[in-house]
């Protein structure tokens, strides 16, 4: 499908660092910079910007923070147009954490929200702005809200300047039909803004979700080298390539990137297609009790772990089973 | 979904002996058919019926022939409603090899053949029904005909009393749009008849193409546990479960199977999101270099396999790369 307008965002190390904390090698990053860039990629987003005040920079990677000074050392010298991207969460980050535009390494800076604070997050869009940067909001887990609270969010957002809305699915619950019907509410509520699509693959539909996103509209698109992301990870870079017909986008130095950094990676860190984040993706639920489980001696024993999450407590109604 | 006429067929053992030569132990096929007796599914293909003149019993396992005696020892006293399959290819079966279905423990034989050769299944279909059984024909590789091939075959099959012809996407090549496009069309030439799905996982869209081609109206659905079958496999049953609402479904089995026997296998026995297989996948071809490939020193140098396959010879025009 060739759609010019259609941007790809790279989330690989961001993501993906919520497997290792950020700990990144920063010869990967490096790696993955200069590689997104020969691929065409329009931006990579390379980490959350947080306050040091909000983690320890002991348990925490360098990618954790996204200082200024450690993105420009890990691009020196590589001839790019790949835009840099962070992440910032609500109440995480403090304005005197982002400096002027024109002063730093980014162009873009995403903001995640749950929908209560959508609110919040426009405040801290127009604080970016503010300051010269691109923006996006994108509101996490919207699977798990009603209808009322999403319209209302998207009423707010069609209200202001912030130019990208993502629908994200937090939790890999989404059919194809979700997706579906989510792009088309938003690109109904915000006829002037591009719709986005981050995607998680529990259920092996983050590219199919992907693509449907695509036909109704979704022109900025989230993906992953490998798939790499918490979990079940992203809809993976390479897959999306080989849909979008955009001759900008080449699928060769994506391979070599995952090949030489990311195939050996994943011999030492987990993601992919894991049944309990698959359980977890068909109840709608946070994947906190798969990472616990697969945390355990007890990995495997998927049966038990469905049942964990299925057999209602006694003073429960049972859950209803996929 | 809930559409009650939908049927699943398990082809785990059919088509993961592609991997292994068809050398599974009795334990693992039997675990396979009591849990599935237990799951709901409604068939279980247990492998192919060939003639012993045709392949060579040292180098090939019971499940390439499918012996009567070998299929009721080992589903011996286990009590189900379990309907079994078997698969045929055109010229590798004859008549003599089919008993009448009041002697067999099959209810159902399933013949594959490649569109040049749909007269011929046609033929073999007629004797099978003869002789009592259900069966259908699997157009394989059907990404690869232009829409005139299609056409003729399916007004060819119209005038049949076969009761199911299938979508077979045996590339991995296709998007959910193509199958959608198929199932509709295969759906508008065979009014009285079921279409059928099977797909395979070359770039993760299995599952989410048979949920498209049961939206169009694919009625008759292919998966394994897993996902086993040869290079990326085929759809998970187990995330099709997660899909069909059908309460007579059941995924706890399966999951106990898949944790007990075919999670132990993967371990020994490679399948699932394998980049070779993508991009055989992407070029819309038969995976034979990706299987030769993995199976050499240099199974890992993607970039080399991407080159072998997108790098015309001085004679050619390039191809187009994804």
């Amino acid at each position: 499908m060739f759609k010019p307008e259609i941007k790809v965002l790279d989330c690989s190390i961001r993501d993906g660092g919520l497997i290792n904390n950020w700990q990144f090698e920063d010869e990967l990053v490096r790696a993955t910079y200069r590689h997104l860039s020969e691929s065409g990629v329009d931006y990579m987003e390379i980490g959350y910007k947080a306050s040091k005040s909000q983690f320890d920079p002991k348990k925490f990677g360098k990618w954790r923070f996204c200082a200024d000074e450690d993105v420009r050392r890990v691009i020196d010298g590589i001839e790019s147009e790949l835009k840099l991207a962070c992440m910032v969460d609500i109440g995480r980050v403090e304005a005197e954490d982002v400096v002027p535009r024109e002063q730093s390494p980014f162009s873009l800076i995403r903001v995640a929200c749950y929908i209560k604070d959508v609110d919040k997050a426009i405040a801290l869009c127009d604080m970016i702005m503010d300051k010269g940067y691109e923006t996006t909001v994108n509101i996490m887990a919207v699977s798990t809200n009603i209808e009322r609270e999403i319209d209302e969010a998207l009423d707010d957002l069609s209200r202001t300047k912030i130019p990208v809305v993502y629908v994200v699915d937090s939790y890999g619950a989404m059919h194809p039909e979700d997706a579906s019907f989510l792009v088309k509410k938003y690109k109904a509520a915000l006829p002037n803004k591009t719709v986005g699509i981050h995607t998680h693959n529990n259920r092996q539909l983050a590219f199919g979700n992907t693509i449907q996103a695509i036909i109704d509209g979704a022109r900025m698109l989230d993906a992953s080298v490998y798939g790499i992301g918490r979990g079940p990870g992203n809809c993976c870079l390479e897959l999306l390539l080989t849909f979008l017909q955009n001759p900008k986008f080449k699928l060769r130095p994506v391979l070599q990137l995952l090949q030489e950094h990311y195939l050996p990676l994943r011999e030492k860190i987990e993601w992919g297609y894991i049944i309990p984040y698959m359980i977890t993706g068909m109840l709608n639920e946070h994947p906190r009790a798969a990472i616990a489980f697969r945390d355990s001696p007890e990995r495997n024993d998927f049966v038990k772990f469905y049942d964990m999450l299925t057999t209602p407590e006694p003073d429960e109604a049972p859950i209803q089973k996929g």
